[in-house]
C-alpha cells in the first residue's frame, strides 16, 4: 500500500474503502496479498456481472493471444470484430427485434455517452440535452454535464453547459408524475426550457442510489420524446448486460431507445469495451468524425463473444437473475424489518439492489463492517446512504446467502453501536 | 467486410483506407483473411511502438491470465498496479529526475487529457486553456475543445468553450516567434485573451501533420507559463514512449511540464491504458472527484511493465530510434529530391516522420498505392497532405528499407499518373 | 406608415398591433395624425405609470433645459443626480427602512439586470443564476439567459448559459409548493442543480402573463436564498413604481431583496432611466468595472424627482391605486362571469391586471377590437392569451370605466363572432 | 459630493477623475457648483460631438415638449420617428449611396451591438464572432464577449463565450499584416478557429487607445469577410457621427459593412439613442424578436433631426473637422517633439486623437494636471497611457488652442516633476 499512497494521485477512491492489495480473483472471490479471501458483492461497480476470470472467457482469451491474433486494430476490420458484431446481432439484437448500427466510440462508458450526445445534437441540430436528477453518465466534459453529482460537476473547472436536469421518476417521493411535469414545461414556450436534441436517462440509476424508473414512466418519456421530436438515449452501461435480469434493462418497458450506450460488463471479463448503438437512420456520422485509439479492443471482443454465447442464447440466465434478485430483496427486507430502528428501504430490479438508510452515515459504517467480515460492497446515492449490491449475477445461491448473512451481522453491529437495535430512529 | 458495412456505424474510418479483414499480426506484419501479409508502417496510429504481439509482453500476459490474477479492479490496489507504479518510478521517472504523482484517469488518451484539463482549472481557479493550431487531444468534449480540426469540432454539436487557439511553433512558416506573440497578448490587458489556467501542447503534432516544435520554442512557452502563472500540460500521447527517441518527447528541450498525459504505446501491447502525470504539489484532487470503470487495466499494467523493463533500462533503445529515424529522413529526402515535381517536405523527430506534399491529393493516392503494394500507412494534417510514418520503433533496418522501397515505388507511380515525374509541379 | 414599413427593421412589433402614426399625447389619451384620439390602456408597457406629458414633470423638464443645465454627464456628479439620489433616499428608501447603494447601469431595464447578474456572480464567485418559468428580464445576452420565452431566446444565436429555469409560483396551477421543490433540489447534492449565485424573479410576471407570486412564496424563496447563501434579485422593472400599489411590488411580502432593478416608470415621463439598487455590503464593484455612455440621464433625473415628490410623499397614491385596481378586477370579473363561453381568468395585483383567455386566439382579437374602438391595450403570456391592463395608475375612475366599457363591447363582439356568447367554450 | 459618495455605487468612475458637481454647460464649457468653468475636451466620451445644449437642438426640443408631442412610444409609429427616419435616409444615407434598414434596439450602444451580434448569428446560423485586441463594444454579456479589456471581462462572472479575439491592425507595432494572418487561420481547417458568423470592429479604437485601422486593412478584412461568408459589423458608436471627419468613420476606406451600429452622438444633444443599420436582405428578424422599452426615444429623435439638418446637409462640416484635426495633431506633435523625455506618440484620424505615453503613469498625471487647470480630458488604452482628445468637433479654433495650451503646460509640469524635461526617458 505504501507504493499506492506514495505514487498514485489523491483522486484514488475505492482503494480507500478496500485498503488492501489484491492479487488473484476467481468468480465471486478476491484474494489479497495476505491470503485473505473476500466475497465480492462490489462486482467491479457493474463491470463484473459474470465474476472474475470466468473459465470460458479465459480460455477463449488465452487461445486468442496464443495465436498471435490481432490485439490492437483501431477501427480496422478484424476477424474478431466481425465475430463480435455477428454474435451481437444474432444472439442479442435479432431475438429482441432490434435493429441498430454499432459504433465503437472508445473503450469506456463515458466515450459511449460522449458519442451518443454528439450524434444526437448533430441529428437534431440542437444543443440542449435533458437529463435527470441523480443521473450519472461519466467524467469527460460532455458526459459530466448530464451527471447530477455536484462534487463531480465541480471538478470540471468550467461551467457545464447545454444541459438541463429535471426530476427523475418519483424524485420527490410523493407520487407526482414528473414525466407530465416535463411535458408541461416543453409545451410552454416560455418555460425557459428550450427544445432539446435528446433526453438521456438510466432506467435504474446506479450511482444515484438505485432509483428505479417505472415502466409507465419510461413509456411516457418515450412518448414525449416522439411527440416533441427529441431523441431518447438510454444509458444502459450499469443497468444493462443482465444486471436487472434481461440483457437490456429497458426490455420490460417495451420502449425502443434511439441510441443506447453499453459498456462495463459488455466484455464480460472486465476488459475495457463500450458501444454506442444507433438507430440506423440516425447514423449520419461522417467517417472519422469521432475517433480514438482504443475503439476496437479485440481482446474484449473475444471475451464478449464468449460471454454472449455462453449466457444469452436462451432466457434461462435472465430467469435465474430475476429469481435470485427476488430472493435477495426478500432477505434484505427481512433484515430491515427485523430492526425498527434501521429505517431503511430496499429498492431495485433484478440483481440491481440497494438498501437506502435514512441515517446516511450508517450505510458507510455497514460497508466498513462488511469489509472487516471479508465482504466487499460499496455505498451510493447523493448522501452515500444506499448500500449497493452488485455481485456477479451468476453468483450461486449459497454465496448470496453467505453474503447476506454477513450483511445481517454488519447491520446488527452498526445498529448496536448506535443503540438503534431496539427502538425507532 | 459485409458484416462491417452492415453493422458498424458510418463513423468507421481506417477500415475505409485499409479495406480488408485482418486476422493475425506479429511484429511489423499484419495478415488478412486472404493470407495476404502487410508491412505495417501505420503502427496503430502510435499505439504499437513495439509492434504486434511482442513475445516478451505476450508471455507475461499469458502467465498473468493463466494465474487468475486480477483483471478488473477499478482503482483498488492490485499487485500488478503496484508493480507498474514501482517500475515506472524506478526505470522511467527516477533516471530522468522526475517526480510526479500518477493518476489513472480511464484507459484512453482523451480521458487523460480531460483529467489534466480539469485538474489544471481546479488548481488555478480559472477556466481558460490555451491550445495551438493543428493540435489534437481527443474526442470527448473537454479534449475536443483544445483540438484544432474543424470537422471534428463540428461533431460536438455544441459551442466548444473556454479555450483559445494560438499559432503553434512556425505555424506561419515565416520564422516569426509565435511564443513572443503569445506573451505580447498575455501582457496586454485588453487583448481579449484572459489569463488561462494552462497551456496544452504536443511537442510534435501528429494528427496535425508532424509539426515539430523547436526546443527553444518549448523553453520559451515554459518560461511564459512560469511568468504568467499558467500550468504547462504536455500531451505526450502520440509523441511519447520513444516515438521521437527518448521516452518522453520533451526530454531534449529540458522543460519540466506540470502535467503530462501518456497513453497509446504505454501498455506496449496495444491494450488501453493512460496516465496523467501530476506535479506532486498540484495533486489537489478530492478522492473520487474524477473516476471511471476501467481506470486500472491490469492486463495493460502487465505488458507495460514488461515493455519498460525490456526496452528502457538503458539508453540503447533511444539511440537506435534516433539512428533509424535519421536514416529514414535521409532516404525520404532522397525520394523527394529525386522528383522535382513532387514538391514535398520531410519533417519530424526520431521515428515520428512525415512527408508533406504541396499537392495535397497525391498524399492519399500514395498511401493507396502503398496499400496496393501491401504497405500500411496513413496521411495526416489539415489537408491530409502529410504521409505519416509510424511503424514500430523497433522495426529492423531491413524492414524499414523494404517499406521505403515500396514508398519510392508508390511515389513514382502517383507522380507518373499526374505527369509530375520530370517537371515542376 | 410607408416610411416605417420601408425603413424600419422587420423587428418592429407594437406598430403592427397599433398601425397608425401618433403625434401628441396627454395623460391617458394619444392622438394620431388623423386626429383620432385613443384611450391608452397600454401605458408604454409599464413605462408610463403617470400617463403622457404629466404637467408637473413637463414644467420641471422645460425649466431644466431652458436653463442650460447638464443634459449628458456619464457618471460625473451633477446637481440633478445629487438631487435625484437625495430625493430617492428621503422619499422612497428611508420611509421603507431601506438602505441601498444606487448604481446607474445604463438607462434601460436590461442594463440594470445585466449589472445585477454580474455583481451577484462576482459577490458569490459562482456563475449560475436561478430564474423562473415565464420570467422576462431583457434582451441583452445576460438578461436573455434568465428570460423564459423561447422565441426571444432563439434570437440569441448562441447557447444561453449559466442559468436554470424552475417553476414559478403556482406554475402548474395545481397548488403545489414550487419553492419547496426548489429547496429539495438545492439540498440534493446530485440534483444537477449547482448552487447558484442568485435567484432572480418578478413578483408579478408581466410579459409572462400577469402571474402573481404569493407573499408566502416570496418569503419562502427569500428564506431559501438566505439558507443556501444565494442572493435574491427582484426585478421590479415592470411591477415597480406603483403598478401594484406600493412603490415596490414586494413591499406587502416583507422580503428584503439583496439587489433590486428599477426602470420603466422610474423617470415618470417615459425617459430612459434605470437603477440597480445594491445592499451596501455587496457593493464590491471596482470603479468603472461596468460602465456605459448614458448612465446618468439628467433629463430623466429631473422628471423622476418631480414624480417622486408629487406622488410618493405619503400613502394616498398607493391607496388610490389599490382601490382602482380592486374596482377593475370587479368589473372584469363581471364581464367574464357574464359570458360562460368566455372561460377567462382575471389575475393581478393593484393595477397590474390581466385577463387570461382559455382560447388564446380571442385575446388578440379582443385587443384588435379595442383598437378599432380607440382603446389601446396589448396581450401577454406564452400563448398571448392574456389581455393586459397597463393604463396609467393615475387614470381617473371615469377613464377606467370608459375603457372597461370598450373592453366589454369588444369581448361581446369577439364572442359573438365565435358563437361563444351563450354556450360553454 | 457627499451624497454621491454615500449613495452611488462604488462602480462610479469619471466622477473620481473629475471630483466636482457640475450644474450647467454650454458648448465646450461646463460649470460646477462653485462657479468654476471647465473647458471640456472629454466630450461625454464621444456623446457630445456638438457640445452641450446646442441652441438649435435645444429650441427644437423645447418646442416639441411644449407641444405635448409623444415622448415615449416604444416602437409604435410616431410622427417624430418618421421624421428621423426620413431625415436620416435623405441627408445621411442617400448621398452616400447607402441602403440600410434601421433597427431601434434600445437607446444605448451596447443594445445596438447586442442586436447586431444576434442578427449576424441568426443570419449565418453560426455562433462564433471574431473581434479584435483592444476592441470595446459594451458591457452587456454579448457585447462584453467581444470587448478586449480583461478587467471589464472579469466583471462578467461567467465565462464569455462564442468569440475569438485576434490582433487588430498593426497590433504588434511591427508592420505585419494581421489581416493576412487572420485569413491564413480561416483557410486552415485545423486552426481551432471555427468559421464565425461575423467580424466586428471599430475603424478607430477609442477605449482601446486611439488605434487607427488603415484603409487597406479595412478593405482586406471586408474582402476576407466576403470570401469566407462572414458578415462585417462596424461598430461606429464612438468613431461615427463626424468624430473622424465624415459622418461614418469608414467612408474613406470605401468598405460597405453589412451591419453598422451608431449611438453616442447620434442624438446630438447627449440623449440616449442608438440604431443598428442592417443591409436590407439581412433583415430577417421576426417581429418583436428583440425588443425593449426605450427603443424609440422621441426626444432624441427631435435633437437628432435638428443636428443632422444643421450639420450634415453638405460636406463643409466634415472639412472643418479634418482641418481642425490636422491642426491639433500638428500642435500635439510639437509638444511631443519639444520634450525628448516625453516619448509619446500622437495618433488618430479627424478629431479622434490620442497621445500615447511610453511611461503610462504620466498620462493620468497629465490629465489630473489638466483638471487642475480647468480642462477636462480622460485617458484610454490598456495601460491608460493614452491621453484622449474628444472635445466637440464644432469647437472653435480659439478653444482648441486654449485647450492645447493647457495641455502643453500640464505636460511640462508633469515632466518637470519626473525630471524628464531635458533628457531621454
Amino acid at each position: 500500500m505504501e507504493t499506492i499512497n506514495r505514487l498514485e494521485s489523491e483522486v484514488r477512491g475505492y482503494v480507500r474503502g478496500f485498503p488492501t492489495v489484491f492479487t488473484t480473483a476467481k468468480g465471486n472471490r478476491m484474494t489479497d496479498e495476505n491470503g485473505d479471501v473476500y466475497l465480492d458483492f462490489f462486482g467491479g461497480a457493474g463491470a463484473l456481472n459474470y465474476g472474475h476470470n470466468d473459465e470460458v472467457m479465459k480460455k477463449a482469451l488465452l487461445d486468442y493471444i496464443q495465436g498471435d491474433n490481432i490485439c490492437h486494430g483501431l477501427d480496422m476490420a478484424t476477424a474478431e470484430k466481425v465475430n463480435f458484431l455477428e454474435t451481437f446481432e444474432e444472439v442479442i439484437m435479432k431475438p429482441r427485434g432490434m435493429d441498430y448500427k454499432i459504433q465503437f466510440p472508445g473503450p469506456t462508458g463515458t466515450n459511449a455517452v460522449e458519442a451518443a450526445l454528439k450524434l444526437a445534437r448533430k441529428v437534431k441540430g440542437r444543443s440542449g440535452v435533458l437529463c435527470f436528477t441523480d443521473g450519472y453518465h461519466g467524467m469527460t466534459l460532455g458526459a459530466l454535464a448530464v451527471t447530477g453529482n455536484s462534487a463531480k460537476r465541480g471538478g470540471a473547472g468550467v461551467d457545464l453547459q447545454d444541459t438541463h436536469s429535471l426530476p427523475f421518476c418519483d424524485y420527490f417521493r410523493d407520487g407526482r408524475d414528473t414525466a407530465a411535469d416535463l411535458e408541461y414545461m416543453l409545451k410552454d414556450g416560455s418555460s425557459g426550457l428550450e427544445k432539446p436534441a435528446a433526453v438521456i436517462l438510466e432506467t435504474v440509476q446506479g450511482e444515484g442510489g438505485i432509483n428505479v424508473a417505472s415502466d409507465e414512466w419510461l413509456r411516457e418519456i418515450e412518448r414525449i420524446c416522439r411527440e416533441h421530436d427529441m431523441l431518447l438515449i438510454v444509458d444502459d452501461i450499469q443497468a444493462g448486460v443482465g444486471r436487472t435480469g434481461p440483457f437490456f434493462s429497458f426490455e420490460p418497458s417495451g420502449i425502443k431507445p434511439d441510441i443506447i450506450t453499453v459498456s462495463k460488463s459488455l466484455s464480460g471479463f472486465g476488459l475495457p469495451l463500450a458501444i454506442t448503438m444507433i438507430r440506423p437512420d440516425l447514423d449520419i456520422w461522417e467517417p472519422g468524425e469521432h475517433n480514438g485509439t482504443f475503439r476496437g479492443n479485440n481482446h474484449a471482443f473475444v471475451t464478449a463473444v464468449a460471454a454472449i454465447n455462453h449466457y444469452w442464447r436462451d432466457d434461462a440466465f435472465e430467469k435465474e437473475i430475476l429469481r435470485k434478485g427476488e430472493h435477495m430483496r426478500e432477505r434484505l427486507n427481512e433484515i430491515v424489518d427485523r430492526h425498527p430502528g434501521f429505517n431503511a428501504e430496499v429498492r431495485g430490479r433484478g440483481m440491481f439492489i440497494g438498501v437506502d438508510c435514512e441515517i446516511a452515515e450508517i450505510a458507510d459504517e455497514i460497508a466498513a463492517e462488511c469489509f472487516n467480515r471479508k465482504l466487499l460492497l460499496e455505498t451510493a446515492g447523493p448522501r452515500d446512504s444506499v448500500i449497493k449490491f452488485m455481485q456477479a449475477v451468476n453468483t450461486s445461491d449459497a454465496d448470496i446467502d453467505e453474503g447476506l448473512d454477513i450483511v445481517a451481522d454488519a447491520v446488527q453491529a452498526v445498529l448496536d453501536k448506535h443503540g438503534l437495535t431496539q427502538g425507532a430512529a
